[in-house]
């Protein structure tokens, strides 16, 4: 299984604050390596999940580029495949050729309008149904295919931990506080 | 397979705009079959997604309710299922039970701090892991696995419509326009 990039481009502050940090905490909870922030520089988007990953555990961890398209060239040139995930792509049988490949693999999503450039770079253009609905959502299924379920099971060892309880909150302390 | 209302408690205008139309979006784009608003009194949210269904098709709507608890508990009269997505509940295998009841459910997602008595109405409250991430993607998951990936091939014969495509935009217009 290769590994799993999440790169938002587009971000612009205030506005996608929010957005922007449920789109990293998807990628972290679903097994995704790394973030990566373009457009706006928004520190308070990377201190925000650096502080889930402290507390909550994993390697997780968000950086700025200022460029999305030499980060994707200099990826690309890597071997690493490009997803990028649009209303308007392929529908999402074809999430099985990223799979197939098996190899490392950036997810782009956008915040506001994409560059029609992104769609040519982009290996592939991939739709999560042809409605509108949200960026984060998208995330979410890509990953959950991609690693077919198991980045549910995946355990994070974090100073802070929840054992699962069917009525009410159970937080535990784990042994790396 | 019955049907499903999303329910979103604690908006507050402002701060949830966002998220909040996000959840509606997806709840949509997934297969619910109607949305409804507590919290905040947000025209713009009901107006957002009025305005995509105009659009994109479907009957999907969201209405605003001013208590949550008394909503749940008509459903619950009625015969509805109350399921809870929260990070704290039991782990996703026990969405099967939802499935297998085969009934009508009302899926929470809150916004904030969510109150106690809420764990206590739901006949189910349920993670979709237990990090940290965001209640659109949970939501979205639910559905998912709820509807077994069926909610993906929806049709929803709007004014406009979306041509799968491997590289650009293409977007035709539905004969209902």
């Amino acid at each position: 299984m290769g590994k799993i990039c999440v790169l938002r481009i587009g971000h612009r502050i205030g506005r996608d604050q929010r957005i922007t940090t449920h789109v990293f905490l998807v990628a972290r909870a679903f097994g995704a390596e790394e973030g990566i922030l373009c457009g706006d520089e928004d520190d308070s988007v990377l201190r925000g999940i650096a502080r889930v990953s402290d507390l909550w555990g994993g390697k997780f961890g968000v950086k700025y580029e200022k460029s999305w398209k030499s980060f994707l060239k200099k990826r690309k040139d890597d071997g690493w495949k490009v997803a990028h995930l649009t209303m308007y792509g392929e529908e999402m049988v074809n999430f099985e050729k990223v799979k197939k490949e098996n190899g490392n693999c950036v997810v782009v999503v956008g915040a506001g309008k994409v560059p029609t450039e992104l769609y040519h770079m982009a290996d592939l253009n991939l739709s999560v149904t042809n409605q509108p609905h949200s960026e984060v959502a998208a995330l979410a299924i890509f990953l959950d295919r991609y690693f077919g379920g198991k980045e549910m099971l995946k355990k994070f060892d974090g100073k802070l931990q929840i054992t699962p309880n069917t009525c009410g909150k159970v937080v535990v302390h784990g042994e790396n506080r």
